[in-house]
């Protein structure tokens, strides 16, 4: 059935309206119209109607920030973190990131796979429809386009979808840091965007990691290839990293603990998206932008998991979102904005995560009257039905 | 099968102690014998054996302090908290607990128990296997126990052990406030008692709720007739609830956002239990005892869910270990204790949350080699078989 009409919606969030008793057209995966039933359109009369009884319906979640391609454990380094060791000092002893670069490196391309399938598993019972993937485990071109392979194969699996982006995320220690970075530019970028491979560039630009400078040096590379920008910003100290990526009219900046009402300005001013990773941040007691800067700045705010096996291993975005709200005093509707809309915004897909005409029909339909609920019921997804591109992907059992 | 030997343990928290290469020995219901596969005695040679090919064991969760039972949605309440509205704003307006009382009070036994089943079947998912009930939103005695016959029955279903505690929750604003006491320990806690309804009594001492000396005469009453006590202690004001409990040699004293350094170590000196609750510290934007506090104290530290529809509406124990660990700072595997064995004791019931010979049977197969890995993955139990009482309760699949 490609084409019907959806009424009986008690409660929609598109996100950023909210609509009583409504009602949706989708034809052909995306969506005709959006309004309250009773505006409903005469045209439509004799489309096939379904009728959700009065559950409510908000966007499919997008998840913008994930590192899902990655093998290996890091249990311990998190319960050794959790009994005072630092996240600097487990990267100095040639754990962290570099851990999990070797198990990576080391793992099958099926093993790989299958790894991440599981991951994403997770996420979609937790109503994520969309989602970002990460390279960065394997630092040499060979181990990076691997990844990216796996990311893009995820995607062509479905019904998930999936955008891929490239990181730079630390020099390799084997290799010296200046040919390191020429490598990166010179050889990863452009096999990358030759092969399709990466949807967006991202760089880690931090004590440990690389300067501004590099940083600046790998996203203007990424741009001549013409492929779109975005930076790890701002986490353990300010760099300008978040300057960088507004002058360079970036998708987003990510991180953002240490960033400074001016950041979130140009962020602003340029359109780019400030994403917010609220996990890492509590895991790693760092503070968060709060509710009252972010919104004098005017940035557009996204919510991410940033799923990762060091600092933030979290297997869902609704989790990211509550915990998001407590920390910043976002509201519950402003963090439902950051995980659809803006989200969708950052990944540079602005018809995905919203219920408006020619948008991607992606969407949740909630356990419940109230659009809410997901947000409201803690470690309980609290969704019904899962919708991607107008085809069911799951319903839930009872 | 009654009695067996479980190993290829590869991985066993008992939760105090660690085990590598594990054993067990189950027989009827109990442990039997606990310790290294190395040193398992000759005696259980003949007895039929589960290998578990390498996977983590851990105690089953026990979640100490739950409102399961309630009926009714403060989603909209909720909401509003997230744009600054104040629990205490919104009890005087009459919602928070006195809206659930009336959704209460107006939903059928059979609607009740089918809601408090649902929700009993996300934290049995999430690897809880013990779980206390309060009452608290009849205020009636009739309402009252109709509440713990709720969550005794939910008890008798089984699989999931179930202790249900007789809570005095606030004044019923119908009734005279000396009248609706007069009653509570004259009517409703005999009744409780000789029905043998209730495990355990509760009291909400706190401004808006009961007074030091109104949840004393509470806790009496209950005492004389032989039923153990404990209270919410603390929470938005310090009242001297926590040196009651101590005083009267309670099982618990919860919440506990405003204990003081004596509070803790009166609790301490008496052998009752400190509750955290973490989410409702969280939500209600209250501090928690520091760990380094908590550990010069000496108390035993329980942490549960405070599972309800207005400060807490948390589905499962694991979360509420990962906030509070988080939160308090502390370790991963004192918040394992925490959610276990001393929740256990926080119960009453020393034999649950443990693996050693004598205690019941209860455990956890974790998805992996890492006993800790349930509490290192956010969002996702990482559980694959749950055992109460020496039977498999549910496995995952593939």
């Amino acid at each position: 059935m490609n084409r019907r009409v959806v009424r009986g919606v008690s409660e929609l969030y598109t996100p950023f309206d909210r609509v009583e008793d409504a009602a949706f057209v989708v034809d052909d995966g995306r969506y005709a119209w959006v309004g309250p039933a009773a505006a409903l359109p005469a045209d439509y009369a004799g489309w096939p109607t379904i009728d959700l009884g009065g559950s409510a319906v908000i966007p499919g979640l997008v998840d913008s920030h994930t590192h899902l391609v990655w093998a290996g454990s890091r249990v311990d380094e998190y319960v050794r973190r959790s009994a005072g060791v630092t996240y600097q000092e487990i990267a100095a002893e040639g754990g962290g990131i570099l851990a999990t670069v070797e198990a990576t490196r080391a793992m099958s391309d099926a093993g790989l796979m299958m790894l991440a399938r599981r991951r994403a598993a997770a996420f979609q019972r937790g109503g994520v429809t969309a989602l970002e993937v990460k390279s960065g485990y394997g630092l040499t071109t060979e181990h990076e386009l691997r990844m990216l392979q796996a990311a893009r194969r995820l995607g062509e699996d479905g019904p998930l979808r999936v955008t891929t982006t490239l990181l730079a995320h630390l020099p390799d220690p084997a290799e010296d840091r200046e040919r390191f970075l020429d490598r990166f530019v010179s050889e990863t970028l452009p096999e990358a965007a030759r092969q399709r491979l990466a949807d967006a560039v991202d760089v880690f630009i931090e004590d440990g990691a690389f300067t501004l400078a590099e940083g600046r040096r790998v996203l203007e590379a990424a741009l001549e290839l013409g492929l779109p920008v975005k930076a790890h910003a701002e986490q353990f100290s300010n760099s300008g990293a978040a300057k960088l990526v507004a002058e360079l009219g970036g998708l987003s900046a990510d991180h953002l603990e240490r960033a400074t009402p001016e950041d979130l300005e140009a962020l602003a001013a340029a359109g780019s998206v400030a994403t917010l990773l609220p996990l890492a941040a509590l895991l790693l007691r760092a503070p968060l932008p709060q509710a009252a800067q972010l919104r004098a700045s005017g940035v557009k705010v996204a919510i991410a998991s940033d799923h990762n096996p060091g600092s933030s291993p979290l297997f869902g975005l609704l989790p990211a979102l509550q915990l998001a709200g407590v920390a910043t005093g976002l509201t519950v509707h402003e963090t439902l904005v950051a995980g659809t809309a803006n989200a969708a915004d950052a990944l540079g897909r602005p018809d995905w995560g919203r219920v408006q005409a020619g948008a991607a029909a992606d969407y949740l339909v909630v356990n419940g009257a109230e659009a809410l609920l997901p947000l409201y019921t803690w470690g309980q997804p609290s969704i019904k039905e899962m919708v991607i591109g107008g085809q069911t992907v799951w319903r839930a059992e009872g």
